[in-house]
C-alpha cells in the first residue's frame, strides 16, 4: 500500500481531486490485486485523497472482496458488468467527495469510455501520461529479484531449446516447445514467443507459421517469462550450419552494437545519470550499425520492463527518458534483410535474413548489469 | 476484398470521407492480414471511397507487402514504429485526398491517440460504434464451418479432459491439461482457460491457482480453441463425487434455464427476427433462474462470437441487438453461491460453489442450432 501512498501525494501536487485507474497492471501494482483481464474492461479503481474504491462486477467482486478484506482504506463498489463507467456508481462518489479534477490515463481510457465519463460525470477530465507507470520505473530489490527469477528461467530455456533445434522442425513447434518449457516449470509466457528462420527472420515481429528449418538458416527466438507477474524478455539468433564470413560479420557487428550502448551507459557516473538520456544509448548502438554498411535498426534499442514487457523508460531516437539507477530494460539492436531488398542482398552478402540480440539489463549503482546472462556469441549448430 | 467493398458503401451512406481501422481484428476481417499485435498497437489502415491505405514499420510491413502484393487497390505505407498515428504520413494522404470527415473506431482509438488525431489532422473527427463488427455479426456459411470446426475440437477436448480429472490435481495444472489438449491438435486457444474447483466456481471470471481439487466439489471449465482466427467458447461444470440433492437442482435449473432460452428464440419465425430482441432472451432465462429461488445471473446470458471472443451481439438486460439469422452467439446461463453468502448457504442449500453450462449457437434459417454438442447433462466422477 506504500504506492497507494505515493501516489496521493502525487494527486495533491497534480491538484488532483482523484485519479480513475483502468489499467489492470497499474491496479495490480497498487493493490496487488490482478485478477482483472488484461484484454476487456473488468473494473477499475477510483484513488481520492484519502480512499481508495475498487469497482468490480460480479465477474470477480468476489476476488475483490478477499483481497482487499485486511484493507480498511479501500471500499469495494458493486457495479453491473458492461457497463462499467457508468453514471451511477462514479458519479455518486464524486459528488459525494466533492470531486473538481478527476485524472485518467490516457494510454489506457477508449475514445468510447471517455464520451461516457465526460457525458456522466460533473467533473473536469484531466488526461494522465504515465502518472503510474513513471512510480513503477523505478524498481524496488524485490521487484528485481522477481525480474531476474524470470530471466533465470529464460537462460535456461534457451539452454533447453538448443537441444530442440533441428532440420525439419516448424517455427510453430518450436514456439510451443519454447512455451512448453517455461511453462512446465511453473510460470507464464510474458507473450507469445516469436521463432523466425531463414528469410522470416528479416521480419522483427514474425508471426510464427509452419515454415520448416532447413539448414544454412538463421534460427531468431525472442521469448519472455512471467514469473510472479514479473516479465523478462529475451532474443538470441543462432545458425543452423555454418555461417558464411559474410554472416558472421553481421552477427558480430549486432553484438558490438549492444556492447558499445552497454559500454555508454557504464561510463557515465550515478550522479550525472540525469542526463544519461536513453536516445543517446539508442544512437550508440544505431551509429555503430549504420557505420558497418548495415541498414538502421528498424525499431527502438530498447525498453523498459516489469509488470509489462513494454513499459517506460523508452530507449528510442525520440525519446525524452533518462536511464536511472533502479531502472530495468532491454537492450535489443537488430539487423535485417528483407528478401526483396535485392541491393543487399549482392553475392557476397550476408544473404535475407535478421539477426537481434536482446538482453535484459538492470542500472545499479556500480553501473548496469546484465540479468539475462545466455551466451551471446555466435551459436552454429 | 468483398468486405472492403461492402464497408465502402457504408462510407458513403454515413458521408464520410474515410475510415481509420485500427483493431487488429477489423484489420484482419477487412485483408485477410492477420498480423498485428492484439496488444499494442502496431499500424494500421486507412479505407477511403477507392483505395486502402496499410500503415505498417519495420517490425511488420515485410510481411504487410508480401500479403498484399496480388491486391493493386491497396499502398503500403511505411511508418516508424512507436509514432504511429503520426501528422507526417496520415496528415498527408488526408490532404491529397481532400478527406473532410474521418470515421474512427471509438471502442478502439485510445485517448492519447485520439488527442494526436486531432491536434495533427486537419479533419472532422467522427467516432463510429462498431461499423465493422455490425458487418462481422451475420457469418457467411464459410465462416460459420470455422467456428464449428473450433466447437468440434472443444467437444473432444472436454472428453479428453473428464480422463483428466481426479483429486488432488490444481486449477493450473488441469487449464494447462485443457491448454496443452487444444495445442498439440494445431489449434490455439481463444483465451486463458478458466478452471475453478469448489467455493471457487463461485466467481464467474476466476483466474486459476494452486487450489487442489477434493471430493464433493464442483468443477467448472470455462475454455475455447482458437482455429484459423475464428473462435469457440464453452463452459461445462461437472462435480467430483456425489451431488446432493440441492446441487442437483441447481445444475439442472441452469440447465433448464438454457433450455428455455433456446426454445424463445426456436419459436420465433424467421421472417420476425427483426422482433427477437437479444434483451427478451436474456430475460426468459434469467427470469427462470431467480423464479426458482436463486440469485440472478451475475452477467450477460451470452455474445456474439468470431474472430473475437466476445463480439456483438449482446444477449443482455440492457442489449439492443435483435438476433438475426447468421449470427452465432453463445448461451451461458450461471448460478453462483458465494462463500461470504451466508442466507443461501444455509443447511439444505447446495453450499458454496458456482455451476455454469456454455454452449455456442448459430441462427440458422431453420432455427437456432447447438455447434457446441458436449454432454450437457450432470455427469459425476
Amino acid at each position: 500500500m506504500e504506492q497507494i501512498i505515493r501516489l496521493q501525494k502525487e494527486l495533491s501536487k497534480q491538484k488532483l481531486g482523484a485519479l480513475l485507474i483502468s489499467s489492470s497492471y497499474n491496479i495490480g501494482y497498487l493493490t496487488g490485486f490482478f485478477g482483472f483481464s488484461k484484454i476487456e474492461r473488468e473494473g477499475y479503481v477510483l484513488l481520492t485523497r484519502d480512499h481508495t474504491y475498487f469497482f468490480a462486477s460480479g465477474l470477480n467482486s468476489e476476488a475483490v472482496s478477499e483481497h482487499i478484506e485486511a484493507f480498511p482504506s479501500i471500499s469495494l463498489v458493486e457495479i453491473s458488468p458492461r457497463t462499467l463507467l457508468t453514471k451511477k456508481a462514479l458519479a455518486d462518489i464524486i459528488r459525494k467527495e466533492k470531486i473538481k479534477r478527476l485524472g485518467f490515463e490516457k494510454h489506457n481510457i477508449v475514445y468510447s469510455e471517455f464520451e461516457r465519463l465526460e457525458k456522466d460525470l460533473k467533473v473536469k477530465l484531466i488526461p494522465q501520461e504515465f502518472l503510474i507507470e513513471n512510480l513503477r520505473m523505478i524498481k524496488t530489490p524485490q521487484e528485481i529479484e522477481a525480474i531476474e527469477k524470470a530471466c533465470r528461467l529464460g537462460d535456461v530455456t534457451f539452454e533447453y531449446i538448443l537441444s530442440v533445434i533441428k532440420e525439419g522442425i516448424t517455427e510453430k513447434e518450436l514456439a510451443f516447445e519454447l512455451e512448453f518449457f517455461i511453462r512446465r516449470h511453473g510460470a507464464e509466457i510474458s507473450f507469445p514467443p516469436i521463432v523466425a528462420f531463414g528469410a522470416n527472420s528479416s521480419i522483427p515481429h514474425h508471426v510464427s507459421d509452419d515454415t520448416q528449418l532447413t539448414t544454412n538458416s538463421w534460427v531468431l527466438m525472442d521469448f519472455g517469462v512471467k514469473f510472479d507477474s514479473f516479465c523478462s524478455d529475451m532474443t538470441r539468433t543462432v545458425f543452423v550450419g555454418r555461417a558464411t564470413k559474410e554472416q558472421r560479420h553481421m552477427y558480430q557487428t549486432v553484438l558490438n552494437s549492444q556492447q558499445k550502448a552497454m559500454e555508454f551507459i557504464a561510463k557515465v557516473q550515478p550522479s550525472l545519470r540525469l542526463n544519461l538520456y536513453a536516445k543517446n544509448v539508442d544512437k550508440v548502438a544505431r551509429n555503430y550499425i549504420t557505420s558497418q554498411g548495415f541498414p538502421t535498426i528498424p525499431h527502438s534499442l530498447g525498453h523498459g520492463i516489469g509488470l509489462e514487457v513494454h513499459e517506460p523508460p523508452r530507449i528510442s531516437p525520440k525519446s525524452k527518458d533518462s536511464l536511472k539507477t533502479g531502472m530495468v530494460f532491454s537492450i535489443e539492436p537488430g539487423i535485417y534483410i528483407p528478401a526483396r531488398n535485392a541491393s543487399a542482398n549482392v553475392a557476397g552478402g550476408p544473404g535475407a535474413g535478421g539477426v537481434r540480440i536482446e538482453d535484459l539489463v538492470v542500472l545499479e549503482e556500480k553501473g548496469p548489469r546484465f540479468l539475462t546472462t545466455a551466451k551471446r556469441k555466435l551459436i552454429e549448430l
